[in-house]
């Protein structure tokens, strides 16, 4: 591949709470990572975006593919009644192929027109529908990881394996996704109680001998915390329940951690592990408002997500903005929270902080993959834009278009989407 | 006029709680007025609407129309600074003609294209430009009130007013106002902060002399509070130093209401004043949480608003979700909150419960004003949507396109607004 350079007004974040922004600027791209920001012209190809906003791509560390098609439905239940009522009949259809090729086609469909670059998704217990899934994603040029789900216990029938069978499934999945060049398998029981301890030491082989990420929910609902605590007597905590095999270290991802005690917190910071924040779920199924502030002064990594279909929109523009609004309703109605997060701290999370977990992703540094989303910010805008800085405009993109196309987007320096 | 019929799948609130639907049924109007609701097509002019949603027209309780240039912009701020940095300024420039109309005309155009058939709008202090609103309003179709600000202290000067002055603009605001048939004027005392006894007792012999509504904002913020505690030692609540001067009554409307005592719900139940309930802003601006539950309970009468731009959308279908979340949010938060609101209450909100405060609108009863939106749902949906119920397919719709165009709208009858 050859050298190119995006013209457009350039905006990123390096750092928490910050805005980095050149107007009217050039991002140069050679084959898939970023060379340079400037102001002036580079002598190479020229992309057009003048008049856009260029921002990194973002990434959603956990969403459940097969739940989209509800998503936005059945809001009026808490998560362990919504499990048993919705997700769970909805995720036994995708035993069928065709079923599932035409509800992952328009997840991916969806997912390209908006602006995230890399994802780390569930499927279901499903292994050929879940390497089908990958194929799109694949396909559609996302980056990321996807997990055939573990579940031998306190589940449907219809969603139950058998402990070996799902151990062996697990295998052929890591094997067969061994195929794809961007999308890498993860290994994804699905909640501590839909596995047992025997499926637990099984996956946690099969981490070890393919050196592979982990992802799962943790902390998410005070019913479910103290069913865990039913289930694993010999556990200090949730956290240790997954730490006992393994599975927490600086390549899982722990999805919501709305209630972390304090030696969860110490044992996350230790491990290195992601929490996948998903505010918008979170108040969906009543679980409530992860205490963000306190964990960033931990030193935890945290990252955002939409959590579909707990979370009703697949957009991270509207995961930012949920993120923030809840923070500020948790600074006022817990004392002791810490300050709300700020537009440009939300930006960081779902960009920078949320994309390490990828590698070098989310940020216009030199060296950093060409994970690049544009903008067009020029039409149905406020009257105000003329006078708007960078950062202005991306603030109101966020908020008033997080459910609009994005003009072009562009993954490891590959064009993947682009409007016309 | 003449009667007729719109043939869709028919969906509304009687009562909260609880949907009433016509699937592929007929809405028949006769003038401005619903006739009947019946699953048998009628002997008149059918309006095809198959397979698309018929709701009724939503009501916005309160707005204020000159922050809709920065809705989405500037979120990083608490109230007291929010007004002061960047609301106060804006809305300065609404001296100027031009601008006002250019800005005016954007709000106007995205109202129409969004649910709303009814708005309580505040303008600023400037009497012709918010004749201007007025009459953009009026033209666009749509029924409701506007109001001429009232400001005659602690404000920037290039907004304060002397107070005769701004007592002699407002019964000239509410002479001319007086050749709009569906836009009526309301007074509009921005808060107590803002407005000195001696204008609040000349307004309070124009509400009487005119027999007008009232619409303001109340216990919204605890540093907002405090500080009308220090202006008004006289009066027992903030509540009572509105109901002082006699604008606490069936016709006022409330925005907030985050924070009402005891008294002060006493005293609202007992005037039958309206609260404006803004979820979204009372997030946006970390105001904190109003306890609806709380207050249905008590009988108050409720409606929800978007408070652009203290919320960050116009959209009332991202209000609903709003005030269902920041509910939920309260349950888990607040012990003794009382259970989150359901979908279908939400939606009673926004339609039948706000509707009162203009008459008889956001019902399908007969003898209700024929205030109809039509949603076109079919394309870009769920692919679960042939087997959704109508509520179902209504609440999908809430969540996944609150910001989208609606098909088409009728406000008293009459077409305002169609997508082709």
């Amino acid at each position: 591949m050859a050298v190119f350079s995006i013209h457009g007004d350039i905006i990123w974040t390096e750092e928490p709470g910050s805005f980095r922004s050149v107007n009217n600027g050039y991002l140069t791209i050679e084959d898939e990572k970023i060379v340079s920001v400037s102001s002036s012209a580079p002598s190479c190809r020229i992309v057009d975006a003048e008049d856009c906003l260029v921002i990194p791509g973002l990434s959603d560390l956990h969403l459940h593919a097969p739940q989209y098609a509800f998503c936005g439905l059945y809001m009026d239940e808490e998560l362990l009644d919504w499990l048993n009522n919705h997700t769970f009949p909805e995720e036994g259809k995708y035993a069928d192929a065709e079923y599932a090729d035409r509800a992952y086609s328009k997840l991916v469909r969806d997912l390209l027109r908006g602006p995230d670059t890399r994802v780390s998704v569930f499927g279901t217990i499903h292994t050929d529908t879940t390497l089908c899934l990958m194929q799109k994603l694949e396909e559609a040029g996302f980056s990321g990881f996807a997990g055939k789900v573990n579940m031998d216990r306190n589940s449907p029938d219809f969603l139950t394996e058998k402990t070996e069978q799902s151990l062996a499934e697990t295998e052929r999945f890591v094997r067969e996704a061994g195929k794809f060049r961007n999308m890498k398998p993860v290994i994804t029981p699905r909640f501590i109680p839909s596995c047992s301890d025997r499926l637990m030491e099984g996956l946690s082989e099969i981490i070890r001998k393919y050196d592979l990420p982990v992802q799962s929910h943790l902390d998410e609902n005070l019913s479910e915390i103290e069913w865990v605590k039913e289930l694993c007597p010999y556990s200090s905590s949730y956290a240790d329940a997954y730490d006992r095999f393994g599975m927490l270290s600086s390549k899982s991802i722990m999805a919501h951690c709305v209630y972390l005690n304090d030696e969860e917190i110490e044992l996350m910071r230790k491990r290195g592990s992601f929490i996948a924040h998903s505010p918008s779920s979170n108040a969906n199924l009543s679980s409530g408002i992860a205490p963000i502030r306190k964990y960033l002064d931990a030193g935890l990594k945290i990252g955002l997500s939409s959590d579909v279909s707990g979370g009703s929109s697949l957009s991270m523009f509207r995961i930012i903005q949920d993120a923030i609004s809840v923070s500020k309703l948790l600074w006022r109605l817990k004392e002791g929270s810490g300050r709300a997060l700020s537009f440009a701290e939300a930006f960081y999370l779902a960009s920078k902080a949320g994309g390490e977990f990828f590698g070098k992703t989310g940020s216009f540094e030199p060296g950093y993959d060409a994970d690049v989303v544009i903008l067009d910010d020029s039409a149905d805008s406020t009257i105000l834009r003329p006078e708007l800085s960078v950062e202005e405009r991306l603030e109101y993109y966020v908020y008033a278009h997080a459910e609009k196309s994005v003009k072009a987007k562009f993954i490891k320096g590959r064009k993947v989407f682009s409007e016309e």
